[in-house]
C-alpha cells in the first residue's frame, strides 16, 4: 500500500477539489492510501456528499493552523507545526507517508521539504522540477526556483536526478540531458555551466546531449533540462509570461471586427486541440526532488484533474523507486 | 555631420538590402554621411541601379576579407584585419565615424566592439541591448549575451546604460528600470542581484522599481530590463523561439480543417495587426552599449528596412550625445 498526504490548504479553489480529487484518486489506484491533512469538520462535511468510495483508505488529519501565500516560508514552517503542510511533511519525514501533495505556498512547500523532510543521502540540493510543453512531449525543466546559487557539482545531480524522474515516472528510454547555455559550442558558457558540463560528458549513467539554447527548448530537443534554479525560475516564469500574453493578443485580435470574430468561432476548436498540447498539468505537478520522500507541488488554481493527476504521478514516483535510484546512484558516484 | 559605416558583407541577404537601404538613409537624414565597407565592385554595381542620391555624402571603402558565421569570433577580430567589419570598427575608434550597423557574426561584432572599437572611459563592461515586444511599449532588455559572469557593479552601469539609452534615443522620459529575479520581494534572489539591488535603489539619477519577475516581462512593466549576459541571453533567445512555436502551432491549427482554413482566412487580418506590434524591428538594431563609438548589430536576416531604421537609431544616438552622458555619468560616480 503507498501512503499519499494531500495539504488541503492554501490552493486557490480550497478543500473541496482536494477531496472531490482524492475520492476518484481512490477509485484509479486501489493500492494507494491517502491522508487529508486540514479543517476536519470542513473536510467531513465535503465527504458526505459522496457514498461510493473506500473509506477506509482514506484518513483524515485535523490541523489546526494555516500558512498563508504571504508569510516568509522558512519562517512560517518552522512555527506553524500544526499547519496542514507541516503536519503533512512530518508524516513523509516519519515513513508514515510516502508521498505528500500541495497546492499551497510554493516557498513554504520549498522550505518544508529541506526543513521537515529533508535531503536524502548523498543528494547535494533539492530542485523543483516542472514539465513544460513543446513541439513534442513535455521535457522536464529543473531547477525551476529553489536554488539560485549553485555550483557544477549540484547541476549534475541535477541531471541525474532528472533523467531517473523523467525514465521512471514519464517512462522515457534514455532521456537526452542537455544544460542551458548562451550558444552549443563547447567553449560558450559561464563559468558555472563551463565546469558542470565537463563532468556531465563524462558520465555514462547520462545521454547527456550536450548544451541546449533557450530558443531551441519549445521544440522537444531535449527531456531532460537543467538550469541553476535562477535561471530554471526566469525560463519557467518566461514560458507561462509569454504563452499567456500572446494568447490574450490574439484573443483581442479575434474580437476586434466582425468577420475576425466569425473567423474566430470557425478556428476555436482546431486552436482548442493544438493549445490542449500546451497543458502539461494532466503530468501531475512539480516534484520536489532528492528528499527522503516526494513532495509534488501543483498550481495554487488547480482543479480536481490536477489532484487526481498528481495522486498516479507519486503513485508511480514510489512503485519506479525513484529515490532508491537516486541514493544508490549518487552512493556509487 | 554624423558619419555611419555601414559593413555590407555577412547578412543573410547579402550587399544589396545594404545599398537600398542606405540610398534611403540617405534620403532620409541629411545630415548623415555613409560609409559602406565590403567589395567595392559589387557595391558600385548595386548603387550604378540608382540615381537620385546624394554621392557626396556616400562613400565605399573596399575590403578584401570576410569573417564568416562559424568562425571563433576573437580569433577572426584579430586576424582579418581587412574584413568589412574589422576595417569598418577601425573607423569608428579612429574617430572617422560615429557609429558601425553589421547583420554580421554577433560573436565578431561583441568581439570587434571590444577589442577594436574599445571600452569608453569608465565604462566596466559593454553589454548588447534588444528591444523586446511588450503588451504596451517595446523594453529594452541588456546584457543579452556579450558578458556572462559578471560582478553587481557592472549590472548597475548596465542599468545607468540603459536608462540613458530609453530616455535619448526613444524618448521615454524617467525610463522604469528593474532587474530580473526569481521574485519581487527584497529577500529573494541570487548573491549577485542582491548586491546589485542594495546598490540600485540608492542611485537617484535612476527611476529604479525594483525586481521584475520574467513573467511579467511581457507585459511591459518596465522600460529598462536589467540582466546578466546569460540570464538575459536566455530570455531573449526564449523570447523568440517560444514566440515562433506558438504561432507555427496555430498556424498548423488553421491548417487542420476546412472550417478552420476559412476562420483563418477571416482572422487573418486582425491577427497581422496584433503580430506586427510584436516586431521590434522598426526600433532600430541591438545597440553593444558603452564603447568609444556606437556598434549596432542588426538581424542576419534584415532588410532594407533594418537598414533604414538603424541608421536613424545611430544618428539620434549620435545627437543626443548618449556616449557623453555614459562618460560623464560614470566620472561623476
Amino acid at each position: 500500500m503507498i501512503t499519499i498526504v494531500i495539504d488541503t490548504i492554501g490552493g486557490d479553489n480550497g478543500a473541496a477539489i482536494c477531496v472531490s480529487g482524492a475520492i476518484e484518486g481512490l477509485k484509479q489506484n486501489p493500492d494507494v492510501k491517502l491522508i487529508l491533512t486540514g479543517h476536519k469538520s470542513e473536510l467531513e462535511s465535503y465527504l458526505s456528499e459522496y457514498e461510493d468510495y473506500d473509506r477506509s483508505r482514506l484518513e483524515i488529519i485535523d490541523c489546526k493552523e494555516e500558512i498563508g501565500l504571504n508569510e516568509a516560508p522558512v519562517h512560517a514552517v518552522r512555527e506553524k507545526k500544526d499547519s496542514s503542510l507541516v503536519v503533512g511533511l512530518k508524516l513523509v519525514k516519519d515513513g508514515k507517508a510516502d508521498a505528500l501533495i500541495s497546492a499551497g505556498s510554493t516557498g513554504a512547500i520549498l522550505a518544508g521539504g529541506q526543513f521537515v523532510v529533508g535531503r536524502a543521502k548523498g543528494v547535494k540540493r533539492t530542485p523543483l522540477a516542472h514539465l513544460i510543453p513543446t513541439t513534442k512531449e513535455p521535457a522536464l525543466l529543473l531547477d525551476c526556483g529553489a536554488n539560485v546559487d549553485v555550483k557544477p557539482e549540484v547541476l549534475v545531480q541535477f541531471a541525474e536526478m532528472g533523467s531517473i524522474y523523467m525514465e521512471s515516472v514519464c517512462g522515457v528510454k534514455s532521456p537526452r540531458v542537455a544544460l542551458v547555455n548562451v550558444g552549443t559550442e563547447e567553449e560558450k558558457g559561464n563559468a558555472l555551466v563551463k565546469k558542470a558540463y565537463e563532468i556531465l560528458k563524462e558520465k555514462d549513467n547520462l545521454n547527456f546531449t550536450g548544451y541546449i539554447e533557450s530558443r531551441a527548448i519549445p521544440y522537444g530537443k531535449a527531456d531532460v533540462i537543467v538550469a541553476d534554479g535562477f535561471n530554471g525560475n526566469v525560463i519557467i516564469k518566461l514560458y507561462e509570461g509569454l504563452s499567456r500574453m500572446i494568447l490574450k493578443e490574439l484573443k483581442g485580435a479575434f474580437l476586434s471586427s466582425f468577420s475576425s470574430k466569425l473567423g474566430a468561432m470557425l478556428v476555436k476548436k482546431s486552436m482548442k486541440k493544438t493549445l490542449k498540447r500546451f497543458d502539461a498539468s494532466d503530468k501531475g505537478g512539480a516534484p520536489l526532488l532528492g528528499l527522503k520522500g516526494l513532495v509534488v507541488k501543483i498550481h495554487g488554481n488547480s482543479k480536481e484533474g490536477e489532484v487526481i493527476s498528481a495522486i498516479a504521478q507519486c503513485r508511480s514516483f514510489v512503485e519506479n523507486d525513484v529515490n532508491g535510484k537516486i541514493v544508490r546512484g549518487f552512493e556509487n558516484a
